[in-house]
């Protein structure tokens, strides 16, 4: 079985990554493909160019993963309108840092705004998919009631794609192992802030959390079963 | 103040961070100095050996931190004896990761085990510090009572230092920023993995999550303030 | 200052209770005042009929701690349409127990589903209000965002009003206590089972967890100080 | 099968709850059996004198369990000595509104304090049994590691006994119920405050948490099956 570590192809034996491999118990979460991180517009509250790249591939391999049976959980930001948990409480803290490295974001305070279009998915979202709606800082874990529902379906594995791999993609693994999910994190279906701090976060799941693959050997495996 | 964005030196207004520099809501978090990860032996269940370096740079600034009233909190991974909460449970994802790095970890079965000597402080622990005892995986926060103390204390700001950039202080600081507390990481004082994943981490806190600054500077604004 | 202890009106000095009386680090959390409890049908999902008394003065005691600058946040039981995080999955207990009691509740599958008419609000919710709308079980607290929304706001007080004093405000105060938020409940605008369970929780409250007063004599206090 | 449902024994179909019945994902959880709450003297900290006639029958139980594989799970309020967490934090409510009952408690102050001899157990706890020492309020699960602890050993069904039925009890009973757990309380091994509201709490877990019932019916079952 193909996975990365540490920017690496390796084979690794599957009979070693058994509880990673059962469709049957995984669920994909799909983080922050919403319009307030892809628009590509100068009104874009809080861009995330480079996973615009990644709109149709996700979307293509949550098609093959419906056909499996595998649940698709769509997770976003959306804060209030008004600002209680985020500009008119305390603020997070990347609307200060992440200026530092980029320079100002003019539209920041529109970011995630709930009822806006910023809010809106870019991936597909059908009606049979799950949702969690109000992430409200970096994790897709709290203050979600993300490991509430998938401990009400009985996943044990979960499959990440999406937005900021050295960011929410990565948090959210974190939460995701010290959770005792089995993590996989999908190296041609997430986008850092760019390929260095990408290739850095993958490194990171790939020795400390769980097993980076490629999305067409996750699902070839599926499908086929996983070489020994 | 200075701080590092990205791998640079950065001068910034202290101005715009006012709410990260008041020592009298800061409290600092020194995450996992104990012989498991730093003891000079084949036998070392969780080898962080980098980290030996910056035992004594540790303790000089704990000592200067405690002359200003900044409560020191330790934290460090304890398991269960029997394995309950791990190797007899849900085995912890870097057990079968770091390994496909670094090797067979020959006696990592021992990790962290609740009365062994591998889980006895390194850095000093004085009476007036406070501790928490049972982190189980990676991150300082959950399944501990970290945040529920920190709580009680009134703390705001944390400051990290401690062993694995890239993994436990990186986890940390993703939870402390989702929690709200502002975040400062001490670029001087944490190791990492290596060198890049070390300075990756590190380009995370800075763009993501909070401040990351040498000890030295930290201290000097502490008892001086901060130029504006 | 008047409240109740253990079903007994007593006199105790506001001075030992300076913590709880500040409106301006006080939010006041209404529970589940939504047709799928208070609905007077026979196709109520989840009858609360007992509550329908206090819709109108819980109207009132909101519209008074909104002059005086008291945030409202009005939490509520939805539930995913497909019954990923209840029927179809893991189901919650009452749908087995509380019919051990009061007999089957023909339309309880019902209960709580988002987009229903059983959702809706029956008290007041204000634009200015704020609204925690994922409660999934009992808790007003687990798993939503509630204790995020009261930390962003720095509120430290928490003052209960709302639906089944002996389930989702007695199990919303316990966690509220365990946070360390000073804990209000209102005597006068919770309904319970009946009345021996909703006295009995009240004294619960009265014992572990908080002061159970009347609305007009908080009210009262906020206005004009409360008497030593 | 023999449960209680409000006060009131009642047969119903185990088949009805066979997802409660299996002693091979049940825990036992046996709550604050220690001096702190038992010691039959005046300088006890935070006494329940009622709960020391249940330590033998607790014992006599939890021998039975044992030899059924259940494993029991001790959890015991421990606070850091200094206060950090409660007297010089945000002190815990019962402190002022418990002695509004029963008058003042001379030496509440040192409750729970780590290494004093009030947070020695009282009941049998055996190296193979598991410890939760550090809950710090009210709930056996939060600030602790317990639903950590519960599922790393995949267990699904959590049985009470031990100290103040309609506080520590009650509110852990909540708290499993909104993680999931499937709960039983044991109505002849937990005590309350008094009468009433030990059968008030007793009636609340019946109607809205789950199974109340008598330990030998409890054992019965799990030994020869429960009747349909």
């Amino acid at each position: 079985m193909k996975v990365w570590v540490y920017e690496q192809p390796r084979e690794v034996p599957a009979a070693d990554f058994r509880d990673y491999l059962d469709p049957a118990t995984t669920a994909v979460i799909s983080i922050d493909m919403h319009r307030g991180h892809l628009e590509d517009s100068p009104d874009c509250p809080c861009p995330a160019p480079r996973a615009r790249d990644v709109v149709e591939p996700i979307n293509a391999f949550h098609r093959e993963a419906r056909t499996l049976g595998v649940p698709i959980v769509h997770v976003k930001s959306v804060l209030r309108a008004g600002g209680a948990d985020d500009l008119a409480g305390i603020p997070a803290a990347w609307r200060r840092t992440f200026p530092l490295h980029v320079g100002p974001i003019p539209n920041a305070a529109a970011h995630a705004i709930e009822g806006s279009p910023w809010t809106e998915w870019v991936t597909e979202v059908l009606p049979q998919d799950l949702r969690v709606e109000n992430k409200r800082r970096l994790s897709a874990f709290y203050p979600t009631d993300l490991d509430f529902l998938l401990r009400n379906q009985r996943i044990t594995t979960v499959v990440f794609d999406g937005g900021f791999t050295d960011c929410c993609v990565l948090n959210s693994a974190f939460d995701a192992n010290n959770l005792n999910y089995r993590v996989i994190v999908l190296r041609d279906l997430v986008r850092g802030t760019d390929d260095p701090l990408e290739s850095a976060a993958l490194s990171m799941v790939s020795l400390h959390l769980g097993l980076v693959m490629d999305s067409q050997d996750l699902l070839a495996g599926w499908k086929q079963g996983f070489e020994a």
